[in-house]
């Protein structure tokens, strides 16, 4: 089979012919039929993941169908159509998996980074890290929100919102333009915040009810406007960028963050006090809350805005996203 | 009537003679029995409360006796036991007030800063500012649970933490060893965390199960080796202290912030979206909050160290507290 | 000014001329532009309030302009559009109005019950039982909001329920119809429940995905093969009706009943454990909530499917009502 | 090994000599040191339980040591103390099990019921249904925590209450005597409801400080003299004795059932609306809310009081329980 191999840190993709792998007892064989390309693959491209081992294939946006399923595997059946996001499988064995609380699994793998993921025509993953896709969605369409879409999603029906909150969107990129787009959805008042008016006509479009250009204005004095929010989603990575909105917070407000970025953020416990307010960090989810992210994506016609390309421009798609040129989600198609 | 006033920005305490106070319509003169000191005193001393006009009386943990009630009372009698607060009053007609969120009221008065506290023989404070006490509290006990211990009872009991739970009190002080006894009356499983062993043996009588040393050991590590703290209760106002126990919060684990300061506090979006951790500050609570604090002080028989001063010698009592020498809580008896 | 009075228990409503009242010293003047009827109503009507005194103008859907303050009335001003809805004033100084609980203050005022309401040309109202109205609305689709809508809208945001979540609204009527579009609106996988097929094109009109007619399936058994409800809003006030629908909650869900009736509901202990299961009962709410109510529905545009009456032709209206005729409110503009 | 078996529906238990269990791949073999007899054993004797097939040995509150594991065991080593409670394992494939909540496994084993429990030297269970016990307790005295007790701690901390708040316990048995504990040792205002004054001494020395006779006054008013239970736990399965107290529920109260029965109890919607009132039910828990019930139980030294028998008087052991003569669990010990 084709795949696109990352062989060591910092080289380019390279196009090989791989053995087809074989489903282990646990374990579900996809035939690949589209895969997101994801910021965080810049992990196994430049090696910042701890412990990445070469050759690697990435790929944590995937969509297929089952191909083979494993001894042992009671979950699927040949010919479902699946997918595989971020959360690549855990060992059920640790204390966070024994309280059912999978996504903290201490020995938790990850898709495309502990091994070989979607940058493939085919690609096995255990049977716990495998969603169900519904038939509303296509199958390119389907990738981004398994990281993308998971997160902002997941993120969003946890935080403890209420339908009519404001709720801004910091950031609109691959991650924020599903987020407004779920907000509205869940019938938040939403607000999009970005650093030009170029996607100012976008954002309405996607659901936004309000926009904020940072560089016309100050965007915690715009949010205290219009009341103030009670969520803040953080999606982009830029320390500065989000320690900049905490004061735009109204009271009982949080500023969640699913920018993965070591970035620091300065906060005064002074502006955490008055109104009780918070900061706070989400990660992405289950294969479980992949599938409600692609039924909530189903029920309200969400879908991301993605670049196709064939697996072989797989150099090519990877600098649109590097260079954050894509609007928004690139995904191959093997 | 003799009071405790101060006349200037940073001038000392002067014992004058004022006339005593009539209540207004809504208003309740308080005979004062009981008047805790509390850090944010120098908020009167120094003038640094925005707008403190001068002279001033300060004073937001008294314990009295309702002297006289204004014409439009209806909720106190003559006679009754009750303490004023920080929480002053509130406006009854603003958006918060409206959803019956009086702390953040945004004509909120504090006692003792808006007008005259309990420095005093007497003062009078808006009905809805006060609260019941019970008999089984002594006034000079009772006084500092109406700031120190209305605080971090009520950010303790809205934290969201559950029975069982590893609760990290930072800071032995005023409000940390009320903290401590409070979380163990919770069933916390209790850890106090201090910069000397000077208190380790209190801690542990106070209901600490572990007490963690941060000149001897990096306290984000050894909470990390007790599992982790479901939540951590700052109450020391160091910037930098706070900042270093962040990493000692377990999976959904809460920093929460009681401590008012303006010093930083410096944390990384990987640091809390690992573990779906979170950073939160928590203001005191209303009159019926210290009515909550007050009643389960009785029935856990919870009460603070407190050193008794006579109203006269109110510069010394002062001066033990503003140099962190009082073991804990200064109270001035008129 | 002209009035519809019920001058005795069962009497009919009687068109008669009122002097124009004067607001009291924290009283809202308001000239009426349209008053909803509620089934509620019929308390007036029939006498079936306790302590209802007579003659009685009823109405407590009301909206209008504010026509004149009372002297101590700073919310308001004259000219702007307000609502008032059941919830009709409180009294600031019982124990749930001291912890901010208004809905269940212990003195609490009925709208056009406790004193004369929306049936009319005007009414007076206490400045904290008064909403603002936001100007996407007209009169005659807020006015429902004020009872009907608040009720439905603030149980369901309150429920706990997260986006995707299934959703059934069992009865489709003055309640029911607005809880399907709030609950669509809020991202629910929405399940209408009705005992004929004549509403099931309506219902999905409004947002429903499935439809479960209760004379040709079990409600229960209907509900569990789409996997169960985390939440079934019963808006209909029938014993029977509700007790057959409890063994379609799933997993944690809850049967939340806003349908006011003294009829029994039977459940056994056994129904309830095996996937944690509750039952539980949600009044109106107050001012505010009517405005995040009406704001709601600005935002998303939900408004109720109304008829509209001339004052004089309250009987006749009332009648549509109260013989269940109405699609789905009956309006009085006067 | 020597067993206490129930060889037929309805029949007495037999002491028989069985083979010691060989622990399957994923199994522990126990040696057990201390068995409850818990009111579900009759489900085994009695044979209520649906699909039970005998000869069937009973027993879901064990403790004892790990003798051997399973190949494919790595939570588990020979020598631990551990302990084995109602849930006896499940599928980690289903639904449920894929969002981590094990206990409404769709194919849920348990313990003594699905595979032979307890009453016996040796069992083996699934490692998933295993719990480790602290030093801190005895066996015999944890033994009818991995039951009786987990039920109501689990039940009491999952249910929203607050340090402080009104917590009565219904019913003074093998539950009720361990929730009163726990309760107070949370810090709640603990009352006890029983139907005499027999167990009133006990109850206040377990924590209790109110105590309510329901022959002699009416519990739901006594409930609302004292100011209404924000949480009624109901430990005693009669449905009448459940239905009786539901009007004693505060505001925002819930009336929480733990005892499983099929009677019925009965409601109105009026009862549940104002107030906010709600009525529902919790099952036990996982391995590792035993755990959680272990640990606190240590922590606050809380212990069931408890009747000690050799395995070979389990039909004396039994009538003790059956009869509610036991105070107030029954061990067995091998
Ligand atoms: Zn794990
Ligand atoms: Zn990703
Ligand atoms: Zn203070
Ligand atoms: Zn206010
Ligand atoms: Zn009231
Ligand atoms: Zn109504
Ligand atoms: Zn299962
Ligand atoms: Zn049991």
């Amino acid at each position: 089979m084709k795949a696109a191999q990352v062989q060591e840190k910092g080289g380019d993709f390279k196009i090989v012919e791989l053995d087809k792998p074989k489903p282990g007892p646990k374990e579900v064989l996809i035939k690949v039929e589209a895969c997101g390309i994801c910021h965080s693959d810049a992990f196994v491209k430049d090696g910042t993941f701890p412990g990445i081992q070469y050759p690697r294939v990435p790929g944590h946006e995937v969509v297929g169908t089952v191909e083979e399923v494993g001894e042992r595997v009671n979950i699927w059946k040949k010919g479902q159509r699946v997918g595989v996001g971020w959360h690549g499988g855990h060992c059920f064995e640790c204390d966070p998996c024994r309280k059912g609380d999978f996504i903290n699994c201490k020995n938790a793998k990850v898709s495309g980074i502990s091994y070989d993921g979607g940058y493939a025509e085919f690609m096995t993953a255990p049977q716990e890290a495998v969603a169900s896709v519904p038939k509303e969605l296509s199958s390119a369409e389907a990738a981004p929100l398994l990281c993308a879409g998971i997160t902002v999603f997941n993120a969003l029906r946890n935080s403890g919102i209420k339908p009519g909150d404001i709720v801004a969107v910091q950031g609109i990129g691959g991650l924020g333009h599903l987020a407004i787009q779920y907000s509205a959805k869940m019938g938040m008042l939403t607000v999009a915040i970005s650093h030009s008016d170029n996607k100012k006509e976008l954002a309405k479009e996607l659901g936004a009810k309000h926009f904020i250009n940072t560089e016309k204005e100050d965007p915690a004095k715009a949010l205290q406007k219009l009341g103030g929010a009670k969520l803040i989603l953080a999606t982009a990575p830029v320390g500065k960028a989000i320690t900049a909105v905490v004061d735009g917070l109204g009271i009982d407000g949080k500023l969640l963050i699913v920018a993965a970025t070591g970035e620091e953020v300065k906060v005064s416990p002074m502006q955490l006090l008055m109104g009780r307010k918070s900061l706070a960090g989400w990660p992405s989810g289950t294969a479980k809350d992949s599938e409600d992210t692609l039924d909530f994506s189903a029920l309200t016609g969400t879908v991301p805005m993605i670049e196709e390309y064939p697996l072989d421009k797989v150099n090519e798609a990877y600098d649109r996203m590097i260079n954050n040129k894509a609007r928004f989600r690139v995904v191959l198609k093997p």
